[in-house]
């Protein structure tokens, strides 16, 4: 099931998706199926221009992320010393997340802001200590994310704050899907319609269920938390004027334009 | 104005706080006077065992925090090359958050974590590239805060989250002190009584001002959000069994127990 989080110019509403990709329909929800049972309204609106896709979740504490999940790309950035044994772990907070169509803002600080595709899990219930085998009834879906990095601030700076704690660092969307074959699905990036990115879940290092346990080891996560998996070889600069794309299998596509202010 | 959160076994409230130390009544307010003018109900409730004071603020975005702000201190713990031109910022998670007299729960990963005893500023006021002569307005106050760190996982691991964001590291309070000298006030901790760290702010490498001003260049502060601005030099292990206190002068002192599970 597809869950989006829209806007026809009122207060944000929820919707099942329904239909072939490009003939979507949204089938209106009464409320956040997260938090509450999600009736149907009996209103279904075509997916067209007049209905803006946002963010399909706003998370109420945080976004955990995993660096150098996918040995390919580990290889491709700067680390200090050996590569680590296991996935870095870092936070990006609410304020950096965006939805499909909204523009990336290139930060005033940084002339190499970069692209990295990811697949993003967000957490349905609390939990703490889970262990990879219980981490599933515990994840609420799938979507999209790109988790834009200033990486010349990533090569300067001991912690990654500024280089991808950034307003605008994290696109997400286009929508929620509840069941994915996580461990075996493409994920892949363009910009203006050119390949950046291919890979497949499957090449990560730790899979989606050992990276909720790990994080869960940590700190306590709530309804509404996010997971950012890691990024695949192939990250690539943008700049002012780009659309940017990144695609997972069976889940689709999030779109953002790039701009620089000023 | 001291502004407490508390509970008498119900809902948390919101109080400001009267009285001399050791006498201090709670003037009972409506609502959050962050978000609504703070209404007295007329109720007054003396400061006793009966009354639980919790975190006077739970981020609903996000803490970050300075590292190495002040030069002693930055001189003590490991880092890798050179010691930074500016203050390292990094992110702790809302689910870090505890209140006077909750306990520290040292993590299960770690042997060596340590106290820092910190000035957290709260804001008041949606801001983003504001600049030291203008971020006073949008303070709130300041707190307590003890940036319980992970110290061995800190030398280990090339991000901080291990390190610094697990559940229990941040205690905040006892209150909220809307007017404080904060260029100039003693920050101190102790361990069952010992002095462990002894600073004052106006040793700080980046003033409150700075440091609200360098954050907001990266990131849209919000309501709420806090900013921790460094810990002195002093910072000692905490174990089992300890109460550790965090005292800032004209404002109060934060007391935890800490405790081992399992």
């Amino acid at each position: 099931m597809r869950i989006a989080r829209f806007t026809t110019g009122e207060e944000p509403r929820f919707a099942i998706v329904d239909g072939d990709p490009g003939a979507e329909e949204l089938v209106v929800l009464t409320g956040d199926p997260m938090y509450t049972p999600g009736t149907v309204t009996g209103e279904r609106i075509k997916l067209t221009d007049d209905v803006r896709l946002l963010a399909p979740v706003i998370p109420r504490s945080k976004v955990v992320c995993l660096g150098k999940n996918y040995e390919a790309h580990a290889k491709e950035i700067p680390h200090r010393g050996p590569a680590p044994d296991v996935p870095i772990l870092f936070l990006k907070p609410n304020t950096a997340v965006i939805g499909p169509d909204d523009p990336i803002v290139l930060p005033s600080y940084s002339e190499d802001v970069q692209l990295e595709a990811e697949l993003a899990v967000i957490i349905s219930r609390v939990c703490k200590d889970v262990s990879p085998e219980n981490a599933e009834q515990y994840i609420y879906g799938y979507t999209c994310a790109n988790d834009v990095t200033a990486r010349d601030l990533q090569r300067l700076e001991d912690q990654w704050f500024r280089a991808k704690a950034f307003d605008t660092s994290l696109p997400l969307g286009p929508w929620i899907e509840t069941e994915l074959a996580h461990d075996d699905v493409e994920i892949s990036s363009r910009i203006n319609g050119n390949a950046t990115q291919n890979g497949n879940t499957r090449d990560m290092l730790l899979d989606v269920m050992h990276a909720v346990s790990m994080v869960s080891e940590v700190t306590t996560l709530l309804p509404g938390d996010v997971i950012l998996t890691g990024t695949p070889s192939g990250v690539t600069a943008l700049h002012h004027g780009d659309v940017v794309e990144v695609e997972i299998e069976d889940l689709g596509v999030l779109r953002n334009p790039v701009i620089r202010r000023g």
